[in-house]
């Protein structure tokens, strides 16, 4: 029975004064496997990783784990406790728009001058140098100046800072109402197999503010960066190993234990695969894993205002022409066309879909793989 | 094949003079049977009346109607496009916080006056002159005085001077997650059983402010008013015939032009029993058909704060002590109790829940029948 | 100097299982004056009342105090830190949208047992058993049965718990855009004087759920129960000397310790007015007190959308005809009227308008007196 | 008098189906001024720019105008509409929250084929096919892919459409509470001095999503790619003249007209100064007029929760070590620290601040000039 420690960690204040705290759980590994960081909950409505933590929790204490994990629920106090009628408005700060995640840091300027220390060091000693120095940026950056920092960066960095004390960082979502998908860099696409998930979504190295990208495009970048200079550097060696996804566990606004059971032995897959847990017992399922890039993961907007009826299952490809969704006008029911059916010219598969039935024109109404292939 | 008219009313105006609008269609009845009111989306989370309304002007279009018919989609212009991240803010005003189903008006006083004017006259005088009162009534609160009318109260008067020239009025509503229920006036429990909906909730004779007590609470206060007086004066004779319901189509957010269709049949079977379409072809279908009294319709208001993993099925009997749900708690996780498993200590119908799985304590949890009965 | 105690109060508990909780301070009394509770910002935005309590602690903890007093700043942690966008949104529970200050409660039915136990009781006994009641009743009302408390009534009532155990209540308010204005039972009328605010509004034995009503209408419902009997128990006495009274202190969104300080001192004139404090320090100032009955006190709805340049200063009588305020209509430029002057027909004092420039038809533009006099 | 047309144009829709539209107001000139683009009012609650259109439209048409005038009030009809509580949230998309004025567009690609062009052509044939070049490119954002437009894109497109067509572009925004200031391109400082507006900010060419932005950075990128060939071409020729500026108004939720006229008269006098109008009535005041580069306007975040009392005034300089604000924290009375002072450890001058006294750790607080000098 392994032991974990608990801690609770101050991210910022509200106007009354009352703390805004995170739980940190970690075992300590019992040998040199890599170290892990799984956080959840940093979109306020996005809850289901919660219940994956805590099923991954009530498995991982009574295995016998080889390296560091760091599990981190409730990631976000303010999204997760920002209501706007009966549902959590969680996907930004309220008072200022701004995506929770989108604040994350990396500034790709101390890459250069760092690898220009490297030169002639083992991989060993880069990868311990450059995790230091990552550690510390960040927590420069906490350290800020007299102008001090967001709300949101309070919350991020310190996020981060555990993060990047990791190798293997996972951080779990969920879509609005959606299906599993997994955001996976280019570069680790063999990772994906091991998980549950039959969608995968390959993103190239360009840091855009979330966390799976500020933990893993500084080691990317640095790998090129050597590179340039005709120097081999593997972060998918066994001794650098570094990856990070972002898991999007299913739909928005809903906690079910029991499919959280079954995602957190899909984490264990992968842990297991990489050696982080001592155990043969969590295997991969069998299923048809289908892919795309980033550039062809494709968010439709609605051509028009209305109440939506959405038709296209998840998951499965959908032949051009076929519908999406249908739109109700009733506004023009007796005098224009009170029902319009909606369909792309080429083949999709659907991953998710907005959250409600009421769109405005322009509403982001399905997100789809396009030029999608299997893994 | 019934013609229909339609027509847009103009229900108010927003800060840029954008105007509220509301379509109003109409068929005119071919005999003498009752007029029927029909609205839906007062709360503009709740779409899925609006298809139902499709529904039954493609079906009445084409069917031998006897009586008006009016319906009214779209009821409410600023509850349905009020967006607060992705969902609609629709229970109540944005500015005000008042639910806009708790503004219509009734104002018990102008019964006595009227019933001793009436001492003496025939039902059908007595029903015409009534019905006149009321929207003259009402006519008058829109024709107000200097100070004016709430936002909410000039779009309620309007529809309610519809729904006052009506003899059977349905309100379509939605739960937020929920099964499909009837609000129904004790009197008219015969009526209930006309609809496909299993659970019926029979309502006192007690104004609180919706569309469905504006609209039955005077006849019936009307009816006990004569009583006193030992006339009998009955609301539910063929010549009075006065019933009015909100039926809860099921959960929020939602369009399904399918279900709709089986819910248009389900009105429509109501509606050939009141004899407002020459037909026979919509029966209703036969199914256990719960009910309980208001007082006994219960809101269970969650004892913690955490996330719910809503375990309840509805419209089936919850034995005493089965699991209404379970809540996470993940900051317990280590040194408290991350999970509790919540129930009753009596048998209870579950008939909705609330709509994401992030509560507060003291959000309501569930709405339940307690001390139920079958019709 | 005197000493306080400081307690934290536990009031609910958000969906992280944070804690909400309120500070309250207590001063004991040296002697045997009248026993006081002072409580601010039950709505979220009405932030002020926190300064002022801020200045009388201040203020009081050097100077001889005669009776308890109990002071309760951040009465509300839910509103007071949430936020829409720049604003705090705290008029109402975001969830449900009931007002937090229509959350308190009296149930009328205890009073005539109570009175029948009472008959041949001397005034100091009745005082003291009905206090005892009214704190058991609430007690009763959080100790609740199976089904539970709504987050609202649950801070409620542990509030009115406190405000119960006291003879003399403050509850610190502010309107939107607002003078100071007091809003005071009619028979406690004499009292206003001893405010340095010029607007009062007396306000009949109605409960409408406001904690003010909560505590003084149960003691005048009393004392007419009495009278019912033809007996005499008066609230005004030196025994008995109940008195509740919403302080209104201006605009909401604004904290300003300088002018805190002033309505702390106004406060205190009050209270060595009613001997709580032994002192001749604090006179009321000299000024017009102006009056009205709640019956005459007229909310104003926009007869327009559009945007509002408020024109009618606070305070001061408007002749009839005079502008109110003018809305712009920039869509009408060209081909209709931009600008429309607004106006009433009699003599108001404007006492406080809307917050924002952007007002529907039918939002609520003005609050006026009419009808009013000088104390 | 000068005539003007009116026009409507339509810019989406909303779930009802209700059209969001926009009025342009539209002067043909008579001689061979710059033409002028002016719009209000892009974020919700910014509204008093409606005011200062409205007072331009008096003013101009009893002038004799030179080149074409397009003022469009009402910019985005879904931010003025929209409320949350009494305010109107109007900076982001209350759906995903990305800010209003960050969705205009500017694909720096095109300058370097279109320069290969020009390479010979005369400044006014330049000016004459890049500014048709801008519109096609806008009218091809419009005329989109099959996946559509965002609701915000689909606004600000239309309006980028009409302001591309314009020589000079102003657009009038207002900050939360805040002194009048004006956003200006660095290149065309010397205009600054026509406003009768005591701050302005120099901005250098980088592209950040905002209206002025999109209308000047692509002229002076093409400036700097035709000096990057030796060639010269300057966008503050009389013949190209091409400039744009945000206008700050002061503070957010309010309007006034009579201030709206001093601001009308100030963009006169910046007009007249351009030739646009044919009048000498409009002359600068003399004031001191204070600016600093964009990277010296700094945000300064609340390091603390807590309730603010704003103490330093707008638009003067603030000395080292004098206090920004006090924050009061009551939740520390008695066993900590109540009262905090903020200041800043260099010379600055306070532009603006938060528009609410309830701040969080990390919400921006004021931004003020640093590095300031006089113009």
């Amino acid at each position: 029975m392994m032991k974990f420690s608990k801690e609770v960690m101050h991210v910022g204040e509200m106007a009354s004064g009352a703390a805004l705290t995170v739980p940190v759980y970690r075992f300590k590994g019992l040998g040199d496997g890599p170290s892990v960081y799984i956080q959840a909950n940093m979109h306020g409505a996005e809850v289901q990783g919660n219940a994956v933590i805590f099923q991954l929790l009530e498995l991982l204490r009574n295995m016998e784990i080889m390296g560091d994990i760091t599990l981190v629920p409730y990631a976000n106090p303010v999204g997760c406790n920002h209501k706007n009628g009966e549902y959590t408005l969680g996907r930004f700060d309220p008072i200022t728009g701004v995506n929770w995640n989108r604040m994350y840091h990396f500034d790709e300027s101390i890459i250069k001058p760092f690898v220009q220390q490297c030169i002639g060091k083992d991989d060993a000693t880069i990868e311990r140098d450059f995790k230091l120095l990552m550690i510390e940026t960040i927590e420069q950056k906490l350290d800020h100046n007299i102008f001090g920092l967001t709300t949101g960066q309070r919350i991020a960095y310190q996020l981060q800072r555990l993060a990047h004390q990791a190798d293997l960082v996972l951080d779990l979502h969920t879509g609005p109402i959606s299906s599993k998908h997994l955001y996976c860099p280019e570069y680790a696409k063999e990772s994906a197999q091991y998980f549950d998930i039959p969608h995968t979504l390959l993103i190239p190295n360009v840091f855009d503010g979330a966390l799976d990208e500020a933990t893993f495009c500084p080691w990317w970048k640095l790998q090129q960066a050597f590179a340039e200079l005709g120097i081999e550097f593997s972060i998918t060696s066994q001794q650098v190993n570094k990856e990070s996804f972002t898991v999007e566990l299913g739909s928005q606004e809903q906690i079910d234990l029991d499919v959280a059971l079954e995602d957190a032995k899909s984490i264990l897959s992968y842990l297991q695969h990489k050696n982080v847990i001592a155990t043969t017992d969590y295997q991969p399922s069998t299923m048809t894993r289908y892919a795309c890039y980033l550039k062809d993961y494709k968010a439709y907007y609605s051509p028009m205002g209305g109440m939506v009826d959405y038709l296209a299952k998840f998951g499965q490809p959908l032949a051009a022409g076929k519908p999406l969704a249908r739109i109700l006008r009733m506004d023009n029911y007796g005098d224009g066309d009170p029902l319009h059916y909606l369909s792309l010219d080429q083949e999709v598969i659907p991953i998710l879909h907005f959250a409600s039935a009421s769109v405005n024109q322009g509403t982001e109404l399905y997100k789809v793989f396009t030029n999608f292939f299997t893994l």
